[in-house]
C-alpha cells in the first residue's frame, strides 16, 4: 500500500513538473510574442494554455482519487493538498501568459509595445521565464533551496512594473490610449506570474521545512 | 464520530459564509470609496483585505486537520477540497477589492474615474456587490440555483469592462495616461471579482449536482 502510494505521489509531482513546464513555455512563446510581434508564436501560446487548464483538472482529479483512496495524514496528506494549491497557480500563469499573447494578437501586425518600454518588456519576459524554470527545478528536486533567488528576482519585477507606470505617468509618454491600456495590462500579466511562482516557493518550502509540523 | 465531523463541516460552512461576508463588504466600501473618493473607506477597506487573508489562512489549516483526522471519502472529501479552493477566490476576492481601494487612495484628494465612466463603474461596483450577496447565499444554502443569475451578472460585468476599453480607446477620451491606467486596472479588478464568483458557483454547483460522481 505504502509503495503505491510512493507512486502516486511521484507521479503527481511528475505532472506538476510537466505543467511548470508547460507554463514556461508558453510565457516564453507569449513574451517573444509580445515583443516581436509574432502572430504565430501568439496562436501557440494561446493554444497551450487552454491545454494547460485541461491537465490541472485532470491532475487535480487524480489527487482527490488518492485523497479518498488512501486517506493520507500530516506530510503525505500536506503534500497533496499543496499539489492542488500549486497545480492552481501553474493554471493561473499559463493564463496570464495567455493574455499577454492576446495583446500581441490583437495589436498585429503593429506592435502593443512603444520604443521606449521595449527594454522593459524584454527584461520583465526574460525574467518570468527564468523564474517559470526556477519552478520546474523545484518540483523536480523539492530539497533545493531557490527561494532567495525567486525573491530577489519577483523584486526586480516588481521594480520593473512600477517604471513602467513610471515612464506611462511620466512627461514624456505622448503614446496614445491604445498602448498605455496594452502596457499597462501586459505589465500586471508579468508582474502577477511572478507572484505565483512566489506563493508556490513559498509552499514547497512550507513542505521542505516542516513549518507545518506546529499545525498539526 | 460522524457526528463531530458534521460539526466540524458546519464550521467551515460557517467560516466560509463569513469570509464571502467580509469580501463583500471590503468591496462595497472600495467600490463607494473609488466612485465617491473617500479616503477613509479606502483605508477600512485595505484593513479589511489584510485581515481576510488570515482567516482565509486559518480555514484552510482547520480543513487539512479535518482532512488528517476524519480521512474523508466521496462527497464529504470533495465539500473540503472545494472549501480549500473556495477560500482560495475569496481571499482573491478581498484582495481584488483592496486593489481597488488602493487606486482611489493614491488619488485622493482627486477622483480616479473620468465623469464619462462613472456610471459604468458605479454599475460595476453594484454588480460585484450583488454577485458577493449571492455568494454568501450559495454558500449558506448550497440548495439554492443562482448559477443563472450569477452568469448573467457575470456577462455584464464582462460587458461594461469591454465598455471601460471601447470609451478609453474612442476619439472622445482626452483623458491623462494616469486616468487610462487607472481606470483600465480597476476594471480589469472588477472583471476579476465577478470571475471569482462564477468560480465558486461551478464548485457549489459540482458538489449539489453531483457532478463528481463519475470522477469517483
Amino acid at each position: 500500500m505504502r509503495e503505491v502510494f510512493q507512486t502516486q505521489l511521484k507521479e503527481v509531482q511528475d505532472r506538476l513538473v510537466e505543467i511548470a513546464g508547460d507554463a514556461t513555455r508558453i510565457m516564453e512563446q507569449a513574451s517573444k510574442a509580445f515583443v516581436t510581434s509574432d502572430v504565430t508564436l501568439a496562436d501557440q501560446a494561446l493554444a497551450s494554455a487552454d491545454a494547460i487548464q485541461e491537465k490541472a483538472l485532470s491532475l487535480d482529479e487524480s489527487v482527490i482519487k488518492i485523497l479518498a483512496r488512501q486517506s493520507p495524514v500530516s506530510r503525505d496528506l500536506r503534500i497533496l493538498v499543496s499539489a492542488l494549491r500549486i497545480s492552481a497557480s501553474l493554471e493561473r500563469m499559463g493564463a496570464l501568459a495567455g493574455h499577454i499573447a492576446q495583446i500581441a494578437r490583437f495589436r498585429y501586425p503593429g506592435s502593443a509595445i512603444p520604443a521606449a518600454l521595449l527594454p522593459t518588456f524584454e527584461e520583465m519576459g526574460k525574467l518570468d521565464i527564468e523564474l517559470g524554470k526556477k519552478v520546474v527545478k523545484l518540483l523536480q528536486n523539492t530539497d533545493v533551496d531557490l527561494a532567495k533567488e525567486i525573491q530577489a528576482e519577483d523584486a526586480r519585477v516588481d521594480e520593473l512594473h512600477r517604471n513602467v507606470f513610471d515612464v506611462v505617468l511620466g512627461d514624456d509618454w505622448k503614446e496614445n490610449a491604445m498602448f498605455t491600456v496594452d502596457v499597462t495590462l501586459a505589465s500586471r500579466y508579468h508582474e502577477r506570474f511572478a507572484d505565483h511562482v512566489v506563493d508556490i516557493s513559498a509552499k514547497v518550502s512550507y513542505l521542505t521545512t516542516g513549518a507545518w509540523n506546529d499545525a498539526e
